[in-house]
């Protein structure tokens, strides 16, 4: 079986918006959708960790992989996470991502109990029986609670539809035991903003980021140059984003891209708590980094 | 204020039992605490990581609630877990549990972006204002991917109603830190099963564990030999636990309490996908800790 | 054969004082001992990492063990550090030790290299089989580079004149390892000052300790209540000195205790370089917790 | 004062060898050395870790530095590593070096105690004072016991004769810090064998490496595929020397190199205890890595 891998270079993480009275402002989640298509990503991914998909309702979480599929329109593949806590509930949204039209899930083992190798292999096996589009194998153990191996990542990839790994632990080690024990052919994602040059520099198909939503012209530029094996480009650009994606890691995505958005005179909305606004210290710095 | 402190000793924490077809079975469950409190255990504690609390449904939740109230019938004293990811979920099942009888509810700042001190803050003070039963504040980095600095832990004491910590680092320095730092008085619970002789040593009020399920006669031996001012008897009588909390926090209290139900041929129903039963080979080590 | 453990209670570590010019100071050495005798500790461990052994020369490291058994006059056991990187030298002050009357050698893996279980047993393996006397083996990975797991620690065990083991990671875990994978006859002994009172809670045989040189009627009333059986009093005792105990392993042990006894009125001598003394606000904290 | 700043490239590090009896084989470390200069090493660096330098006596690193700026004989610029415990012993090997004649020292602030800040700082500064020629400062958390921050880094450079920084916790992110706070005209040199890649990625002017001794064609290509901003190549050579990059870090440099050389059919000497030689089965795997 030929491995599906529909995604590449930047792949955009929009936020979840709230209104005033706390609810999800689908019209605005729109706009800023369409700001990071137009903007030049090359895929984008709804309900992501940037889009506080656990904070959400299932209906929310519906309603968000709807207008994101409208919106999109075809213009670049749709990547939407699905996670969550039970393997039920993981397979209700990863149906209901296919249904609507999404080009791939990605799916993180959300963790409260550390699971055994076996109970993920188990968790992602069930999901994809009843699934037909591709699955993104999401590493992130500061968020999931959980660390896989390399060897049970290898071990994930036997199962078809799982072709693609994303790592986001920032060890720019684990992306050398990956290709090395899975092959050159391996697709592999960063999900580590800081670590996006060492990691297209070891061969990453692509960056998840949610950069895009302040600065999409030096993460676009960034990729471009990789794409044309100019490495000194590469790295001129990449220090010149370098301190802005150390800043949005440090005080959580969501918060960070909300007060960018403010800083760059457009929308973001609102947070749900607990999440809060940056301090005003922290918007001041935030300010500096994107120049305004 | 009188700070209200209504826990000492053994606090047993009941799994949450599921039927064959995934549903949670509340005439079981009423059984497993009916035992918990027969057998000599101080106060339990419903829904917490050993009742699988993150991957119930609210209505599930609800249903474990009302459960244990009657079946304990004020014989000891209940704590109800209520910890969600937002503040609005969890100011919810805190209501739900005050008006159903809880004697007080247990929060842990459950965290998938890295909140900050004031975030966490926030979150009690918003759940305590609209509660006037007393609040277990609990810090279990490795479960709720936080991790509370003593001085954060000072900070939430301000809050009237928040009137004991439960720390699962374990690490006994944290408990001589919590105890230099908020006085002799502070009501401090052991949440680390290993630790359970050190933790008392340095003078925790309790021990919050899902052990007497497997065996409350050795856990209530240790708090009275403390309780005696017996170090030496208490010494003998942890070492004779201490291998069988290592393994239930080493293979999951979830899987390891219903595995060990069914070694003292007790029925400890199904678990809910993705935890997957004990493999044999654990089964066994069990079955030889239980001296089965 | 029957193992020979000649320490137990507290065993005092004397600091190695300078003078001026930057030579060890032998005759402030022999008072400074003589007060760890007098002030009544049950063993005296020259050569420690608070004697900074690793800064002195051959010759200076041979004129304080000579001094130490000359001073100590059999009062006392006498335990001398021997570490050294290579098996040869370490040999070579083992012997001198054993010549000069100690009771036994303490030896620390000192690592560069992160050496091989093979090349740890070997190393004490070889020195053992040109000693007489007993062999503390000390972990403590802060210091020595090595941290050496339970399982090799039992393997060293099985070398005759290795009787004892300190444990200075103050993880208090390993204590219950070492005792429940070694037998309860195992000699253990704690190296992590702030372990205290878990320590001997655990079932520790001596305290390792540079306290007795500013605070010993503390550090003896500690072993007194364990001994005792009383742990009411144990715990009291413990938290009366525990942020002395903290203060010093955070400043360092040396310039802490040399500090300490200038504030006590007493010549503690110089430090040598690099080694510095404490800042003003560090020594004012210190007499702050000498109450002077 | 304009930095001097004599290393780029691929700067080789020799073992020390012994000989059967256990001394230092001269002749043998000469001819090592020339192998390393003729197979296109642009530096050399003689007593670091690799050669063992705290396990050698003082007449014993004279003689390598000696043999060395002999040996070299100005083809390459040679580093002359001089770490020792204290600053008195740090001087004289700095001081000896100088008058040999080598290019620079490198110098680790090797710690038994922590060492604070402050007198790391004194420590480099005093030697400076007395030398001449530039130094390397040395991070090294794994071997020297002490993490130097970025911010103290930063502060070593204000000291004229440091112009030089060697990294090697193999956290990319350091490099990152260091050119952003020191700016782009610091030169750091990467010390982390599997990250030569992204260290050179980030800008790193050369790499310190034991490799030379056994593949000095694949790390010679490495450095001419970045200086040539050939991202593409650079990344396919790097892969074909990662595994063996991975072992010899994973087993101990000294370890490996004298394994590898036997491989090769060319005289290691042998090593001094507790070092051992890699057993069979990691003497096995080494042979099929270097495709023997």
């Amino acid at each position: 079986m030929k491995k599906e891998v529909p995604f590449k270079g930047i792949i955009a993480y929009p936020i979840t918006p709230f209104n005033e009275s706390g609810q999800v402002d689908i019209g605005l989640y729109k706009q800023l959708l369409e700001r990071l298509i137009t903007s030049g990503s090359h895929g984008v991914a709804p309900l992501g960790s940037t889009g506080v998909l656990p904070y959400l309702s299932d209906e929310e979480k519906e309603a968000i992989v709807t207008a994101s599929v409208q919106q999109t329109d075809k213009r670049v593949p749709v990547l939407v996470g699905v996670s969550s806590l039970t393997t039920e509930r993981t397979v209700h949204h990863a149906k209901f991502a296919e249904q609507a039209g999404a080009t791939a899930v990605m799916i993180i083992p959300m963790s409260y109990w550390k699971l055994t190798d076996d109970e993920i292999f188990r968790h992602y096996d069930t999901v994809a029986e009843q699934l037909s589009i591709p699955i993104m194998a999401y590493n992130n153990p500061a968020t999931g609670g959980v660390d896989m191996s390399p060897a049970l990542l290898k071990r994930l990839l036997q199962i078809p539809s799982v072709t693609m790994i994303k790592e986001s632990t920032g060890d720019v080690q684990r992306m050398h035991y990956l290709r090395r024990e899975l092959g050159e052919e391996v697709a592999f994602y960063n999900g580590s903003n800081p670590l996006a040059l060492a990691a297209f520099a070891t061969g990453a198909r692509g960056w998840c980021t949610a950069a895009p939503n302040l600065i999409p012209e030096l993460n676009n530029q960034l990729y471009e140059a990789v794409s044309n094996n100019n490495l000194d480009l590469a790295r001129e650009v990449f220090y010149r984003q370098f301190s802005l994606l150390q800043f949005i890691v440090a005080k959580g995505l969501p918060r960070s891209v909300q007060a960018g958005l403010r800083i760059k005179q457009l929308n973001g909305g609102h947070l749900r708590a607990p999440l809060q606004q940056l301090t005003q210290e922290e918007y001041t710095q935030l300010e500096k980094l994107l120049g305004q």
